[in-house]
This record gives structure tokens, sequence and C-alpha cells, in this order.
């Protein structure tokens, strides 16, 4: 394997600043949109198209024909999240750095590392294997993937396959390959309060006039207890606790709760509801999290003011058997009975995706078992997920298995600053991925 | 008078962003510092001097000598505060507009307005009045007063004068002017906790990860109560309520708590401590107000991010007779209290001043009352105020009284988008200064 020249290559693409929740870098996701297109024509695929062909185009590919030869379709995404805060990053986030064999950049591990694991496991083994590759590489999964849900809800052929492969995912712990069983689902909102009509002098008005920082810091912390249950009327109610079969095999996973607060969490303690174990916190109870406040004076150094106005970026994940639609709803209601009377709340929602749930029992993941088992030495283990990709229930409709599965691992801080993918990881994946093909090129998943 | 020529004078003050919290500003600090010593040559001072020559010099002012005449010190600052937020101006907040009568800018009532007028009021009767004046006009009032603080202290035969004038106040109603007997005092800090080493992704972590914004937001609640009451333990103690005869004559002030609500505050309701009168929460009471809360991802968009860490602004006016030093020490006191163990938390105190008290009784205020009633028909009524002005109590220290006037209105918007003066209440203002100037000079004070 030519490791420095695809070094190079992952390296331009990471390079991209294609963040998708900011408009300010349209131009950047089409770029990334390019260099995906670019990539599949040099893969030899007979069809190259830009979907829906916005700001973020959705990358369609179609490899050469294979008669006979099973369908993969071949999901990811281009985009990234926002690489803020800038100053916690060791190096810039679109500066792609490898140190101590990880390579560090917004969107090493989420997910352009891993669409190129998967793309040059094909031209990995030499000869291309014998399966008719379908591609969808979309650029707004960070920002609900509005864009391909409705393409695939006018054209629900372009998922017809005989699997599904997404690796947007991670080990479960070192050596421990994995395949996931649910994803959580997502309610991403605003949730605004307004308190006067502008703002205020608080020497003049203090005292005496409502300050909508403050209700709105009354009102977050109502919208969740302090030892950590939602109180958001009925949201539990649909929750379905996993089964004892499964937790028991949760019980046997490689996590120790000790090892996951001092290296991953980096925090004095952990949170939630003590009732339940760790991963069921992580992967079957929903959450209610604050991502962000705006409103009032924020600038360097001092200004009195009493805010009229404040806004908090929040967000809910959400489980089997939640529904998005339900759990707005309850927001919306738990937000007009929490906030007093004189203050005017609103909750404004910006992406969202309901939770997913994915059976492995098809004969495409005993392949993508045997393929692990044989390149790094273990097979995949079951688990969930905590995190949201919003088109999975979409990509299953057709009937496909999804193989929700990844490369990255449990340390590769997405989201935050020092996003790394590790080298070893890479380059075992693309082995991986290239031996899975030929598997299911050879032996068919009927 | 020359109405035309001193609006476009005004004018070109307030042009000058001169805004003292923010480093961005220095350059316009100092070239605002040039303008009002540009003004103090014009009117014959002997001296003109930048005292403390930093970023925002304080400017002094000697006048022509006049032997046997009493001394002024008038006191005022050319800085302003942030204009933030911009979009709520209708006009920008450094383009000075007159709208129906209204002379809209940042720093029109607050001070530089104010400031021009004493200053006209010296020019404008023409010949000089008998007096021996002394200026000293800073360019950190909205940030402290550090400067003119330690210089005070150093030099403290500055404040050797018969009366200080300052007049960064308003009437108490349209056609009620006054002289103010205490202004508040001001603690503002910087709350900040960190829940952990960096941001988290709300998929993986969300659940069993502490949150900052949270847990900030909890914190915030609970140094509040919902009724209004500061939950700083120990911070009412040295509260001293009004007498019963300083109560009665506040209830016969022109103020009615509907008006107010409805044209000032512009909200749905008055809140705060319902047992004690508006005033008296206004003038008389602590608060505690947040002004703004940074932390987590407050961008365009969405981002799934556990914030790591968060920090209010936030502030506390004091009363008589509160100590800074000790509401600084309670306000730590009390984050260390509520703050949960897994949370870090800690204060920073940005600046503050603490309360003041002027006795109105010297014959200067009788002088002042006189020039008010001949010009306005109606003399200055005692009243208090909520805002700050640090550095008073040290320009009283050298004995002289502090007279706390004003020619705003109560409808100016101090530190709020669209702050205005109206045109009436400044050329109102100059005839009464030069008449009070007149007064002291011809009677003296002694």
């Amino acid at each position: 394997m030519d490791t420095d020249r695809l070094l190079r290559e992952l390296t331009d693409f990471l390079r991209i600043p294609s963040v998708s929740t900011s408009a300010s870098h349209n131009a950047d996701c089409r770029a990334a949109a390019e260099w995906v297109a670019g990539e599949l024509r040099r893969l030899g695929c007979r069809e190259v198209q830009f979907l829906a062909s916005g700001t973020h185009p959705v990358v369609w590919g179609v490899g050469p024909e294979v008669p006979g030869a099973p369908t993969l379709l071949v999901y990811g995404h281009y985009d990234v999240q926002p690489p803020e805060p800038l100053d916690e990053w060791t190096t810039p986030p679109f500066e792609p750095t490898v140190r101590d064999g990880k390579l560090f950049a917004r969107g090493a591990a989420d997910d352009k590392g891993q669409v190129f694991c998967l793309l040059k496991a094909i031209e990995g083994r030499g000869g291309r294997p014998p399966v008719n590759f379908r591609f969808l590489i979309e650029g707004e999964e960070e920002y609900g993937s509005r864009v391909l849900f409705e393409l695939l809800r006018r054209e629900p052929e372009r998922t017809r396959a005989d699997a599904v492969l997404i690796a947007d995912m991670a080990y479960i712990a070192p050596r421990w390959p994995a395949v996931y069983t649910t994803l959580r689902g997502l309610c991403y909102a605003e949730i605004s309060v307004r308190t006067a009509k502008s703002d205020l002098h608080s020497g003049e008005f203090g005292g005496a006039a409502p300050n909508a920082h403050e209700e709105l810091a009354r009102l977050l912390g109502r919208l969740k207890t302090p030892d950590g249950k939602v109180h958001v009327p009925g949201l539990y109610a649909s929750v379905k606790r996993p089964s004892k079969v499964e937790l028991a095999t949760w019980k046997r996973l490689p996590f120790r709760e000790g090892e996951f607060l001092k290296h991953r969490v980096q925090a004095k303690a952990l949170t939630g509801l003590k009732a339940y174990s760790v991963l069921e916190r992580l992967w079957a109870l929903p959450t209610f999290e604050i991502h962000g406040i705006t409103g009032g004076f924020t600038g360097d150094g001092a200004k009195t003011v009493i805010p009229a106005e404040a806004t908090a970026k929040v967000s809910l994940r959400l489980v089997p058997d939640q529904k998005l639609k339900t759990v707005e709803r309850q927001l919306v209601a738990a937000v007009r009975r929490f906030a007093p009377r004189h203050v005017q709340a609103s909750v404004t929602f910006l992406h969202g995706a309901d939770p997913a749930t994915v059976k492995v029992t098809h004969r495409a993941f005993q392949l993508l078992d045997q393929a692990f088992r044989e390149v790094v030495g273990r097979g995949t283990v079951p688990a969930r997920a905590g995190g949201s990709i919003p088109v999975v229930p979409a990509l299953g409709k057709g009937g496909a298995p999804v193989i929700l599965t990844g490369i990255g691992l449990p340390d590769d801080r997405l989201h935050a600053p020092n996003e790394k993918l590790d080298l070893k990881q890479l380059w075992d994946g693309i082995r991986v991925f290239g031996r899975f093909y030929e598997l299911l090129g050879s032996m068919g998943v009927g």
C-alpha cells in the first residue's frame, strides 16, 4: 500500500473547510463535493452526478457494471462540524498534521477519513472487486441531511441495493471492531425568551425589570433535574428499555467506567441517571444538552445591560421508540409550561432525526465479521451508538440491510478540538473493506 | 445661542466611537480626549494636560485665574458604552442624527452631551463667569475609573474645590430637574464554570457527561430567587433602609408605575421584590443581573457539542451601606457554595464601586436650585439614582459638596440602542449652568 500517496490525498481532502452548518463555507462544501466526484471518476464510475445540486450537492456515483454481482450502496458525508473553539486545537483544524501515528484534522474521523477509506479499499486490492457499487456521499449530514431526505423521498430507487455500507462509526474499544444496532435520533432547537422591547441599563432598571438571561437560565434549569432526568413531560413514555439479553451483552463489552471518565470525558464525575448503567445512559436514554447561549453583551470587558432577549441552542437525543415529531411537541409544551407569564418564550427547530434501529442478522454482516476477523484478528461485536446519522432510516427503506460500522476509535474527539484518526486504523480499514468487497463479490449475499 | 454651530460641534464629538471597555477603540478614546482638550484650550484654560496618560487619559484643565472667586471642579467622562446590539439602532450609533427634536447617538446623554453642556455654558453668557474652573474629564467611567482612582489617591489636591459639579444624570421626570443624594455601587464579575477538559460530542457523551452551560444555568438560577431576592448569603445584612421621611418624599415624586412599565421598561410586568415600592427597588436595594453568557457554540446553525466551559458576565448594584469588598467576598462564597462538587467554578472581578451618598444641604445646591427655577421654572427635587459613577466618593474626599445633577430625561435609553438627548434639554441646560456659574461667581458659596 502506497501510504505516502494515500496520506497526501487524504490531506488534500481534509484541508477543505467544508463546514455545512455555516453559509460562509458553501464554496468549501462545493469544493469537497468536487473532490469526491474526482475520486469516483478515478474509480471508473460510469455515472458521477451532483444530485439536488444546491450549495451542498449529494454526490452520486455508479461503478462499473458487473453483471450478476451484488449491489452495494456506499453512504458517507464530506461535510464536517464547525472547528470552534479554535484556540484549543494543537495544530489548526484544516491543516492536517500527523503526530505519533495519528492524523489530526477536523473531519479526519467524521467522516472524510472514513469515506476515503471506503473508496481507497476499492482500488486497494489490484483488480476491482466484483461488486456493483453505488455511492451516495452527501454534504449535509451535520446539518440534518434535508436535501438527501428530500431526494430519497422523490427517488427511493437510489437505495435499491443488496446492502448499504456506512463507515461513520468507531471500534467499541481499541482492537474491538463493531457493528451498530441503533442510533439515537436528534431534535435540535433554539429556545428564545424575550422579556422587554429592548436591552435596558442595569443602573436605571435593575431591581424592577425582567432579565432575559435570568429567565432563560431558570427555564433551562427546569428542563433537566440536577440528577439528570430530562424534565419534558411525556418524554420517557415511549422509551423502550433494552432487552435483558442486550443489557447482559453490554456488561461483557470492554467498557470501564473509570477509564471512560478519566481518559475520555476528562471530568471530575459522570452525571446522568445513576439508576442506569453508563452505557444505557449513552445508548438507550434520551438526553437534553445546552450547546450555547446568545443575547446581551458577550464582548470584551464590561457592559451593564439588562438583556431583553436570550436564546439557547439545545438538542435532545432520542432513542427507540421515540418519534421526532412527538418530542418536538413535548418540548414546545414544556417551554410554554415552565416560562413565567411575563416571558415570551419560543422554540425554533433547526434540524432533527428519528432514532434508527438496524437488524444485524443479514448475511452481509457475517461477511464483514469475517473480513475484520481475517485482517485485524477479531470479528465485529454488536453495539449501540449514542450519535445520530439522520438519513439511516431512509437508506434502509428499500429493504437492504444497513451496515453501520467504522474504523474510528473511541478517543477520536468527534465534533471537538483535536479530532484525529489513527493511521493504523486507516490502513487496516482499507484492507478490511477491500476484503469485505471481495467476499461480497465472490459469495454474494443471497 | 448659535444652536446650529453647537449641534455641529457636539456631532463631531459624538462621532468618535470612544468605547472604553474594548481595547480596539483605544485610539478613538484618545481622539475623544483630544477633542475635550481642544475645547478646554478654546475656553482659555491656562493649563490643559493629559494625566495618567495611557490609552484613556484623564483630561485635566485649569481655567483662567479669578482671584477671590470660588473654585468649581467639573467632572465628566468622554468614554461611552459599547453600542451593541447594532441592529436595534434606527440610525447608526456613531452617526448622530436629529429626529423630532432629539439627537440620537451613543453618548448623546451619557455623558458626552452633558460634558458638552457644562463646557458650552461657560462660553454661553458672553463674558466668562467669575469662577475658578477645574476640569477632570475622564475616559474610563464605563470601565471602573481605575486610572482616575489611582490618580486621585496619589494627587488628592486635584479635588480641592468649593464644589464639584457632575452632570451625568437625568431629570426625575420631564420638567422635574433633580439632584441626587445616593448612587448605587457596582460589582462587575465573570462567573465561570468548567466541567471537563474540553468540549465533547453530545452523541458520544450525552447522558453521562456534565454540561458547563447546564451547570452555569442552574448556578445562576440559584443566585436569585424567582421573586427577585438576590440569593447571596449576607448580602442584605448591611443594607440601610431609607428613612420614613425619604420614603414619603418618593411617594410625592411624579413617578407612575404603569407608565414606567409601559413606556420605559416596555415589558409585560415589573419584577423584583414586591414587598418594596418600585423606586425603593431601583434606588435602595441591591440587584443581581446577568449581562451575557459565553462558551460552547453560538455560531450560525447547529453544533452538537457539550460545552466544557461557560462564563456569565454578571453585576450586582450596591446600596448604602454595602461595601464592595464585602460583596465580592460574599459572591465568591455563594458561587462556591452553590456549585456542585464536580464543577470547577470561579469568579473574576472586572471592576466595581462602592455606593455613594451625598448631602444636599450645602449652599451650592441652593444656587443650582435657583438657576433651574429661573430657567426652566422649577427647582431641583432630591432623589436617588440606580446607576453608578465609580469616582464620586473620591471626588468628594476633599470635603467639597458633590453636585450630582443632569439634563437627561428618563427615556434617554442609556447603555441601550437608540440613546438620545432632547435638544431642548441641552439648550435649557446650557442656560441653567451658565446661570449657575454666574450665581456661584457673584455670591460665592461661603
